[in-house]
């Protein structure tokens, strides 16, 4: 499948973008895969994962586990569906996309008549080749999707359809990473295993988390935070995951995002918290107006995924989401053009390295102190040249600034906001100002 | 006089503004009578009121009972009031309209140089064809007021100048309506019955009034809060009012108006509080902001009517105003041209609907907290589509976003900003929610 | 010298500024002085203006003395510096201009060819007709300034270039006038007196400073804080003055001003405290909001002067500061044509004016609390126009604005920027309505 790729992207791509490629390379080894809430789709894609990043465990909930409101469902297992006319021609089949089968479609097998079937068939007449993508989770029901052009094909009188699935005890199945850093403290990252073959929405989310992941195991010997990564489905898997450890989140979680939609490359945004002000939108926030200053902002009435359960009433855990297009704000969401086309090594490459500076930015978060009242004297310390003249007071600027709102209270990300120097800079800024005796951590 | 309504309005004004025509039927009624501060045109006018709810209590406090700073006056009685040329001649008659004399005017009977008797009318010289609306409570004065351009016919040499009025011991009467609800907080009205042939401003006020007392007695049994309404002469009658009730009115009220100016048929307005923020306030700008957009908002500082009283430095009592056209901000205000003509059915009908939504949305309002951590399972207890695609999120939403924000400390009206659903459909929403067992009060 | 005021200025200019004519005679007798941070020329101008203003008392701190993290520099004095060719053409001398020396210059005395002169020159290129102000306070340094032009003249080979100058164990001079008044509590103001022949930075600062500080002992029998100026060598000169006075200061100091920039008569401009919100920052933005509304507001960011001391992490002072042009944003700042030409009678006349306005709104700045509950009645009082019609309300606007924001919580400053009246108009109906009897002072 590689060569796909090279008709999608040049040579260049590659080369220009080499983690961005690798997350490329995982998504497309996963893309295939028939996902859903449950089942071998979702055991699959972990375990290719897992060879990816060793430190990745698995974890069975079994049907029927309580989760708050919630219940784990019933395995779904699909082997095969198509719909034939009589003479045996095959109109559809889930082999050729399994978006072609309602996720969670119950076992059915009859013949119909064309009117009785056109009921089971969902279709997108304003983007009718496309072939959209549909569950049904939490009620049982039966049906096949497919392009609205094609429907229109549909003449015969009668057909067979058939779903060969089941739905059965079993359970749901989750990923975690745990990279323990100096504190308990960690900064945490929530992506979905769940949607089927299809690219930026879903697929980009876990790929761009584990190669987070593999950074953060990289740097764990250095790093002041521990992090966690966890797999799972939407809804119910956030749910299920917080019911067995909501308690030590709310205790140890400073930050934590929502990944999502993370492959293309179009826009950047940002998705509140329901607070709007956590420390994880503060990062986020920070970094994005150093970086990308035209990214788009929602606010949390425009959520969509897990960040709904993470900030739910009573739960509020400082979690906020980045993306590249949002979900539900680019034309191939949610169908079958949701693909490997969509979705690119550059897309990956820059969401890769704004998560990065977002994490570095915490990691480098501190608050500090100034040591001496009033502004010490950087002359003799060599931190300030000597002959001073109009102008020169540009070159030391920031960190005359730093020393001037370094009073214990705001912390470093507070500063970047206030006197417009990116976190990377600042922070290098202050460990030279606490080198010099100029600075104490609080 | 109903002749002369028909000759202002459609017959259709009346069919479709079933409720504002009774009002403005009331207050055709009342229009003629000549109400002052106290007296004989406050009695009358209160004892036609009392024919149309019975509830209506009356209160005499006797001239000279000390109010704050401020002292029962006199008691003002007019019965004649003309000038004539020493022929015999009337050039001006109480009779005509008693608006010609100003209110509170001292006895006077003298004949008069024209020089003399120019200095006694007052006149509005950029609308000559209207009589001003002037009073003198509070110091000894007699005058009187005409149109400009009548005032240019007066070419004799000497007048003669009667007032037959009488400044007594007597006392200042109010009323007031109370019924009571589930609890003894309570909605406070409060309007003036203090103007004489005046019809936005001031008559509106108290007919809107007393059919709003009317529908809270009619909803009385289902009703959360008990409802106040009183009728005073402005300034003194807010003062004399809480001078004898204002530990109670701290205690209980948690959320008053004054209403003034409620006939005309322009646009909306709202008064603030001094404080801004108070549950009147947030009640009224909350429904404002769906139902009229356009309203116009005016700060504390352009207050001008009770509010002054109530919200006074340690009064502070939660009270704004609604209105049509605000007092001072029309052209005919406080002139003769207030009169039937510019008050309507249709804009009775606007505000008395207008103050219904408020009052409604103060009962409906509660603070709600969700039952479940995380989001509930809307599928299983038949709240969601259970078929799922791209868009269909559309339909929930407004139940999810209120399941959202209900943490137990923003009340309805707060989630009513945020997510933007008015407050009779979010406390509908809220109901059912509560009855799913998904939500409970706080 | 007068005559050469005569050229810049009309008489005019003297007589309709008297005041502003006393600072600015006062500058010119400073001008010529070659100030720096320490030395005989600071002593020169603390002397001349302590023949203006006896109570002006002076400190000498010794070198080496510890200021939290810098010490006194050794003390500099200066005889002569020039560059002549080796015919022993002058082609550069301090007798002409004291900027041609590179600020604290350490002796020096060789026979250099022109390029290694031409190192030690230091020239403004974009303003080729000045010659730029350059000091090495605390790198032992020594160096020339030129006008650019000047220098393309320079076509000798060699040259001799003589500094004699000597850097000596001395001490650090600063003036100090303390005026008690009725509170310990003061006003406080500083000003620099370490630059050299410059005019509006930094000449018109401490010039300014003195005469407020005459006004102050004119007034001081009336006042109700104590007020203290300073006359202080930049940085060090606050640095040392805080650490023998921190406590007392941060005790005292209800609000002060950096005076800086004061003299040219161009924009107003205010510098914002590190806080913002500080009693000087709400008296400066208050007072300027009604007398110059288009005056420059500079966040902290932009801070350049003692303010960096006064409100640094630890101190936070309520320092805030007032100029008309601001340091750094005029073309002639920091070079030669900061001369007596840039600054006028009428540019200290209105930096004079400002001052006192806000020393006025300090002095006059109460709490009141009304005395009676509701609207006091004025009319008993004299206070009210006693006939009332449409408009006249606007006349005791003012006042009956100020009784309903007299809340015993905000001060006149808050109520003049709520209610828009002039902190002097205000504090006179306050003091009005206080001997009426209808407020108290909290």
């Amino acid at each position: 499948m590689h060569k796909d790729i090279n008709n999608h992207f040049n040579k260049g791509d590659f080369l220009d973008n080499p983690i961005g490629s690798e997350i490329y390379n995982l998504a497309e080894k996963l893309f295939p895969i028939c996902r859903s809430l449950t089942g071998d789709g979702v055991r699959q894609t972990l375990n290719i994962m897992r060879e990816e990043c060793p430190s990745l465990t698995l974890f069975e909930v079994p049907t029927g586990t309580a989760a708050f409101d919630w219940v784990v469902p019933k395995e779904w297992e699909i082997r095969d569906a198509y719909i034939k006319d009589l003479e045996g021609s095959t109109v559809l089949s889930f082999k050729d996309s399994n978006l072609h089968v309602v996720g969670y479609s119950a076992p059915f097998n009859r013949e119909l008549s064309r009117e009785e079937l056109l009921k089971m068939i969902h279709t997108l007449p304003d983007k009718p080749t496309l072939i959209p993508y549909v569950t049904s989770y939490y009620k049982e029901y039966s049906g096949f999707c497919m392009a609205f052009n094609d429907v229109q094909n549909l003449n015969k009188d009668r057909y067979r359809a058939v779903i060969e699935s089941e739905l059965k005890d079993g359970s749901l199945t989750y990923g975690e990473i745990l990279i323990p850093g100096k504190s308990e403290k960690e900064i945490f990252f929530s992506s979905n295993i769940c949607h089927p073959t299809l690219a930026n929405n879903e697929l980009s989310g876990p790929c761009l988390s584990l190669y987070l992941a593999k950074r953060a195991i990289a740097q764990s010997r250095s790093s002041r935070y521990s992090y966690r990564f966890i797999f799972i489905p939407e809804t119910i898997g956030s749910l299920v995951y917080m019911s067995r450890n909501l308690e030590k989140m709310k205790e140890n979680i400073i930050a934590g995002f929502v990944v999502t939609c993370a492959g293309d490359n179009r826009s950047y945004s940002y998705l509140s918290s329901r607070r709007g002000d956590t420390l994880a939108d503060r990062a986020a926030k920070n970094t994005l107006n150093f970086t990308h200053q035209d990214y788009k902002s929602y606010p949390y009435l425009e959520r969509g995924s897990d960040e709904r359960q993470y900030c739910a009433p009573g739960i509020d855990l400082p979690v906020c989401s980045l993306m590249r297009s949002k979900y539900g704000e680019y034309p191939e969401y949610h169908t079958s053009a949701d693909n490997m086309e969509l979705i690119s090594p550059e897309g990956f490459e820059g969401s890769y390295a704004l998560y990065c500076k977002v994490i570095d930015s915490l990691e480098n978060n501190r608050t500090y102190k100034a040591v001496f009242l009033g502004e010490p004297q950087l002359g003799k310390r060599d931190l300030y040249p000597t002959v001073s003249y109009s102008g020169s007071a540009a070159g030391v600027r920031d960190m005359m600034n730093l020393l001037a709102y370094a009073d214990g209270e705001v912390d470093l990300i507070g500063i970047s906001d206030i006197i417009k120097v990116p976190m990377d800079e600042l922070s290098r800024l202050a460990i030279k100002l606490e080198s010099a005796g100029l600075l104490e951590r609080k």
